[in-house]
C-alpha cells in the first residue's frame, strides 16, 4: 500500500523531517500546518523540495471547529477555508482534514452539519480540492466514525468524504465493526496510530502517548483488515502525537514508522491468507500487502563475543574459569579465543583492526556480537534487509566467511548463523579441547540497557527482524529512579531478550548506557539445573557475588513459606527465589565486571517463564550499595 | 505539628533516606518495608542510626490483602503479621499501616472485616504495637475513609485504629466532610500527599504522579482543616509516590518536603484565623501550626545583575546600547557598571573574586541575581529563612553593605531591597548621568529554564518563599520536544517569573540548561508602551532581531481577522501578536545573545495577562533554524 506519515509524528525543523520521511522510503506526507507556520520559506518552495524528495505532499491538516457553528460562524469559518485552500494550492496538497468540532457551542442537528460541510466541500471543489471530515474520540458533537460518516452521507459531495483514524476509533469503547461496510471509495484518507492501555483518557493518551503500530495495545491490524474489507485501496499514514518521538532522532524515527507499517501490512496479509475458519470465501485482496521471508525459528544462541583488550581478557578469563568455562579453541589467524562449557561458546575477540576492536573503542570490554542458531541464515537475512536492518558485511569476528549479519539497534551485531554455517566455528578454530560439562548447560537470557524512550523502537527491531515477541512489561523501583523492563523472546522461549530502559539518569541501568555510550548488554544469564551445585562451585573458584541482604530472606521465607533450612541454605549462597503457580525460579548474580556487565546464574524448575522481577530491585539496591556507603560503615 | 515522611517519597539508600530526612528537620518517618528489604544491615541497626539521627521511626507499611478474606488465609494473614511485628519491634516502630484488600475475593460484610481487625489489633495490642486501618481509593470493598471507620468503630480495640491519606480521599469524588466529625483520638495517622488532575485513574495517578502538598490540584489544607477539627493531634507525614522524585537529588527532595508541609500548615492556620463568615465561633486549636512572617509586598525588580567577564561585557554593552540604555553610574570602588533606562536598571558585574566572578566561571555571562524592590527587606529575609533558604552573606554586587539576600534554588542570588536599602544604589555607584526615558519602561518578566524534574521544586520554593502564586501550565512544542511552562507570580503582576523545563534534551531550552551548567535565565523581556517605536528604533540602532517566518504573518492574520497593513507592518518589524478576549500582546525577540539570553520586548493591551505562549514555538522554531538549515540553503 501507499505510505505516508505526518510530520507532527517526527522531531526537527520541516526539511529535517521531509529528508528523514524521503529516506525511510515513505511515498508521501501530511503537512502539519504547525511545521508550516514555523518554517522560514515559502509554501511552493516546500512543494518544490518534498518533490525533489520523491514525496507526495498528500494532506493538509488541521481544519478545526468547523461544523455545528452559528451562521455568523460559519461565514467567518468559510472564509479561513479560503485562506487554507490558497495554502494548499502553494503546497499542491489535494486534501484537507477537518476534525470534528471540540467547542462548547455545537448544534447537535446533522441536516445542519451535513449542509455547512456540503458548503465547504463545494468551495473546495470549484480549485478542485477535497475534504476529509474525521471524528475526533473527544468531539463536542461526532465522535464516531459512524456518526461522521452519515454527515458526509447526508451531505453527499463528491469533494466531501470520510477520513479514518485507528486511534479515535479504538480508543473508544464502541463496536467499530462497520468500518468493513463503509463504500470504500468514499473514505479518502486512513491515519494509523497505536497507544498503550495507560488508565488514562482519550485526551491525554492522544496528545502524549500515541506509539507506532506494533508498539502499543490497540487493534490496529483488525481496524486495517476492516479498512481493506471496505474497498478503500488509498494511503495509509502515521499519525502519532508521542513525546518521546518529538525528542528522538528524527532519521531513526522515520526508519522506525515505515518499517512499523511493512510489519503491519504483512500480519494483516497473513491473517488474511489464513484459510477462513467457517471456509466461507476469503475478500478479494485490492492492493499489495508487505510480503517478507518468515522470521527465522532460532533453537538458541550459538555464540556471544565480546571485545576485549589484552587487560581486560586477562581479567575475564579469570572470571570465566570462575564459572567453569576451559577455553576450547584457538583462532587459525587471528587475536580470538573460544571458551565453552555444555552448550555455551563465547567468543574473545582482541584482534586489531577489526569491528570488536572498532567497539571496545567505544564500548569497552562488553558484548559486541551476538549469533543465534536458525534454521535459515539466509532467509532469515532477507527479512532483516526487507525490514530496513543494516546488513554488515566487513570482519566479523571468529570467521571470515560468509556468517551473515545484520546490525542491531546500537550498533552490534547480529550473526545468523544455521547448520551449515554452524560448523565453521569448528573450521575457523585450532579446537583445543572438549567443552567440560560443568554446572552451566546454555544462555538462558542475555539483558540490554536502553537509552531512555528507545524501548518502542528496539522492541519493534526484533518484533519485526527476527519474529520475536514482546512480553508484559513490567517497572522495577531502583533506589535512585524507575526501570522500565520489557522482553522480547521467541514463542519457544530459546531466544530470551530482556530490555531494559530507565527513566532517571541515577540508576545502575542509566549508568550502564552512559558508559556504554549507547546500549550495552549488562548481564549475561546462564541456565544450570542444578544452582545450589553450582553455586557452591562458583564459590569455592573465590569468585565474586553480588551480596545479598539479610532481611531480604526474612521477607522471602515469609512469602512463600519455604523451609528454613532451604531458606539458610540460598542465603548462604546469595540465591533469590521466586515463584509463580507451580514455577519455580532461582538465580545468583557475580559482582559486576569492570562496571560493565555481570553474570547471572539461573535456574528454572516447572515452567517458570519469567525472569525473577521481584528481586530485580534486591539486585540493583545491592548494585547501588557496592557504591555508596552501608550502615555498619556508618555506625562503626 | 510533629512532621514525617515516608521513606518511599525519596530517591537513594536507606542510609542517604534518613540522613536526608534528618537534615530536612523532620522528626520522624514512616520505614517502607522494601526499603528496609533491600538494605544490607539489621533492622535493629536501622532503629539506632535513625535515632542518633534525631528520628523516630513513627510507622512501618505496607501490610496488603489482610481483612475480608477466608478462614484458611486469614490464619496465614496472622502468621505472616507476627514476622513483621517481630520486625516493627527490632525497628522501634509503635504502627502498622493495613492498607485495605485488593483482592479479588474478598468478602463485603463489615462485622467479618471487623472481627479480623480486631484478632489482628489483640495479637498486635499484647506486644504493645498498634494497627492502623486506611482504604485505599481502590480496594476492592473497602475504599472511602467513612466505611473503614465504620469497620474500626465495629471492631472497637484500643490498638486499631484508622489512617487518613489526603491523596485517597480527594482523588475520588465522594464528600470527604465527615472527617471533621471523626474521634480524632481513634485517628492513629495521617498521611498527606497532593496530585495533579491528569485525566487518568487513581491508581496510576497515585503511583507515578503524587506530588507534595501545595505541588498539585487537591484540596490538601481543606483535607488537614477537616482533620485538625476531628481533633487530631499526630504527626502529618508525606507519603509521595512520584517518579521524578524517585530520582531526584535525594536531600533537596527532603527539603522540599519539609518546606511543603511548613507552607501547608502556614495556609492552614491563616484559613483557620480569618474571622469566620458567619460570625461562628472559632474552634480552639490544639497543635501549634507554622507562623512566618508574612510574604512581601513586592513592587517589581529593582535591578538585575549580569555576570560578565571584560570581552563579553563589551558585547553586552553593545546590545544594551541598541536597546536604548545608557551607562548611568560606575561602583565607586568595583568594577561594576550600571545601565537605565526608564525605570529598568542593569548592573553588569566583572569584580575579580566576587560572587558574580564566580558565578561566570561555571555559567558564562549570565543573570547572576535579581533584586526585588519589596516593602520590607528584613520581614521577607526572615521569612525565606523560616522556609529554610539559604541566606547569602557575601560580596554581593554593587553593594558591600547590607543588603539582605538569599540563594535561589540554582544558586543565583535574590537580593531583598526596600525603600530603606533601595536608595543604597545611589549611593555606592558614582552617578554618570540619569537614565533615558527611552521606549523601554520597565521588566516585564524573566524567563528560567530549569534542568527537567525541577518544576515543581522552583514552584514551590517561590511560592512559600516570596509568596508568588503559579498561574497555569502550558505545554510548548519546541522542534525537538516538548516544553512544560508555569510561571509565579505576585497577585499585581509587577513581578513574574515564566519558569520552563525541557522533556527533551535537544530543545533550544534544554541546551540552555546544559550550558548553564544548571538553571538559567534564558530571556529578559522588557515592557514597551509602543512597541512600534521601539522596534523601528531597534532596527534602525542595528540589532539583530530573531527572524520570524511569513507563514507566522498569513496565520495570524486569518485566525485573528487583523488589518492587512497592521500585519504588513508587525512582520517588517518581526513582531509576534496573539489576543485574549479583549487583551493583545505584541513582542518581538533578539538574536540570542552569546547563546545564553535574549531579550524580548513585550507591550500588553487591555489588561493582557500571560506571556504570548501560542507564539512561543514560532520563537522556538526560529532559535532551532539559526542553528540548522534552511530550504533556501537547501534548494540554493
Amino acid at each position: 500500500m501507499r505510505k505516508a506519515i505526518a510530520t507532527v509524528s517526527l522531531s526537527g525543523t520541516l526539511i529535517e523531517k521531509l529528508e528523514a520521511i524521503s529516506a525511510a522510503r515513505f511515498d508521501g506526507v501530511e503537512i502539519f500546518e504547525n511545521d508550516l507556520l514555523f518554517h522560514t520559506g515559502a509554501a511552493r518552495d516546500v512543494r518544490r523540495y518534498a518533490s525533489d524528495l520523491g514525496l507526495t505532499i498528500d494532506l493538509f491538516q488541521p481544519f478545526r471547529d468547523f461544523e455545528g457553528v452559528s451562521d455568523e460562524q460559519l461565514r467567518r469559518n468559510y472564509d479561513r477555508a479560503e485562506r487554507k485552500f490558497d495554502l494548499m494550492e502553494e503546497l499542491g496538497a489535494p486534501l484537507i482534514l477537518v476534525c470534528s468540532n471540540v467547542g462548547t457551542e455545537v448544534s447537535d442537528d446533522d441536516d445542519r452539519m451535513a449542509e455547512q460541510l456540503y458548503g465547504l466541500a463545494e468551495r473546495a471543489g470549484k480549485r478542485g480540492l477535497k475534504i476529509g471530515f474525521e471524528a475526533l474520540s473527544w468531539g463536542t458533537r461526532v465522535r464516531t466514525f459512524d456518526r461522521a460518516w452519515r454527515i458526509v452521507e447526508r451531505a453527499n459531495h463528491p469533494h466531501l468524504g470520510l477520513i479514518l483514524d485507528s486511534f479515535h476509533t479504538l480508543a473508544l469503547p464502541d463496536d467499530w465493526s462497520g468500518i468493513a461496510s463503509l463504500p470504500g471509495q468514499r473514505v479518502f484518507f486512513v491515519q494509523l496510530a497505536d497507544a498503550p492501555r495507560l488508565g488514562m483518557n482519550a485526551l491525554t493518551l492522544s496528545r502524549h502517548f500515541r506509539c507506532l503500530p506494533g508498539q502499543g495495545d490497540l487493534d490496529v491490524p483488525g481496524f486495517l483488515q476492516a479498512v481493506l474489507a471496505s474497498g478503500y485501496t488509498g494511503t495509509i499514514s502515521l499519525e502519532i502525537f508521542n513525546d518521546d518521538m518529538r525528542a528522538a532522532p528524527t532519521r531513526q524515527t522515520a526508519a522506525d514508522s515505515f518499517r512499523s507499517l511493512l510489519f503491519l501490512e504483512e500480519r494483516v496479509r497473513r491473517t488474511a491468507e489464513a484459510p477462513p475458519a467457517d471456509g466461507a470465501k476469503r475478500p478479494r485482496r485490492r492492493v499489495e500487502l508487505f510480503d517478507p521471508p518468515l522470521p527465522p525459528a532460532i533453537a538458541g544462541l550459538r555464540f556471544i563475543e565480546i571485545a576485549v583488550d589484552e587487560r581486560s581478557e586477562a581479567a575475564l578469563v579469570t572470571r570465566l574459569t570462575q564459572l567453569g568455562f576451559r577455553l576450547v579453541g584457538r583462532h587459525r589467524s587471528k587475536e580470538v579465543t573460544l571458551y565453552g562449557q555444555g552448550d555455551i561458546r563465547i567468543v574473545l575477540n582482541r584482534e586489531p583492526d577489526s569491528f570488536a576492536a572498532s567497539f571496545f573503542l567505544v564500548h569497552g570490554p562488553s558484548v559486541c556480537a551476538i549469533a543465534l542458531d536458525t534454521d535459515d541464515a539466509l532467509a532469515a537475512l532477507g527479512r532483516a534487509e526487507a525490514y530496513g536492518a543494516t546488513r554488515f558485511s566487513g570482519r566479523i569476528g571468529p570467521d571470515e566467511n560468509a556468517m551473515p549479519a545484520v546490525r542491531a539497534p546500537d550498533g552490534s551485531l547480529i550473526i545468523l548463523t544455521d547448520p551449515e554455517t554452524g560448523r565453521d566455528l569448528d573450521r575457523d578454530f585450532v579446537l583445543t579441547g572438549d567443552a567440560p560439562a560443568g554446572h552451566l548447560s546454555r544462555i538462558d537470557h542475555i539483558a540490554q540497557a536502553l537509552p531512555d524512550g528507545q524501548l518502542d523502537s528496539w522492541v519493534l527491531f526484533y518484533r519485526a527482524v527476527l519474529g520475536l515477541e514482546p512480553e508484559d512489561s513490567v517497572v522495577l523501583p531502583d533506589p535512585y529512579g524507575l526501570v522500565r523492563s520489557k522482553a522480547v523472546s521467541n514463542a519457544e522461549r530459546t531466544f530470551r531478550l530482556p530490555l531494559n530502559i530507565s527513566e532517571s539518569r541515577n540508576t545502575a541501568t542509566a549508568r550502564l548506557v552512559t558508559s556504554f555510550a549507547g546500549a550495552g548488554v549488562h548481564h549475561i544469564a546462564l541456565e544450570t539445573d542444578d544452582i545450589f551445585a553450582a553455586a557452591e562451585a562458583l564459590k569455592a573458584s573465590g569468585a565474586a557475588l553480588l551480596p545479598i541482604p539479610a532481611n531480604y530472606y526474612d521477607d522471602v521465607a515469609a512469602r512463600f513459606g519455604l523451609d528454613a533450612a532451604l531458606v539458610a541454605r540460598m542465603q548462604s549462597l546469595g540465591i533469590l527465589y521466586d515463584r509463580v503457580g507451580e514455577g519455580e525460579f532461582l538465580h545468583l548474580y557475580t559482582t559486576p565486571f569492570e562496571e560493565r556487565f555481570y553474570f547471572e546464574l539461573v535456574q528454572r524448575r516447572n515452567g517458570y517463564d519469567l525472569y525473577g522481577a521481584p528481586n530485580a530491585p534486591v539486585r540493583m539496591a545491592a548494585l547501588a550499595a557496592l557504591r555508596g556507603p552501608n550502615l555498619s560503615q556508618v555506625l562503626r
